[in-house]
């Protein structure tokens, strides 16, 4: 049995709403010099193995025309 | 400037309804053998200092009620 941890992010260049909301949120609560923010999921999970991470990503987690993922083996 | 990476988890014992989501679809999409997911967000971001990232994160980012949150320097 493996831990595995996947992060997905938005894609470059694809609008990253909550990471929009969340930098005009900032000022308002007294946050300055925060920039380039971007929000993403991550999914933690225990495998068998690693071998089917990279198809379970394509086809359940992540969504590839708009999100980046990456795949740690802890 | 500092990168900085927050993941923020659902706590233990906290219903994780996109996890049990993704659970229940494993067996229809022939996936065996993975258990214990969790789904949880990602913020990356540039700060001038990670001095307030804590503060951010009880403030804006997490729930503290419902999530626990991890402050990665990168």
């Amino acid at each position: 049995m493996i831990s595995a941890r996947v992060l997905i992010r938005p894609k470059e260049g694809i609008l990253d709403a909550q990471g929009k909301a969340v930098e005009s949120a900032l000022p308002a609560l007294g946050f300055g010099g925060i920039e380039h923010v971007r929000v993403g999921r991550i999914v933690e999970l225990n495998a068998e193995s690693a071998d089917r991470l990279d198809e379970l990503c394509e086809k359940l987690l992540a969504n590839p025309l708009i999100e980046d993922y990456e795949i740690e083996v802890l």
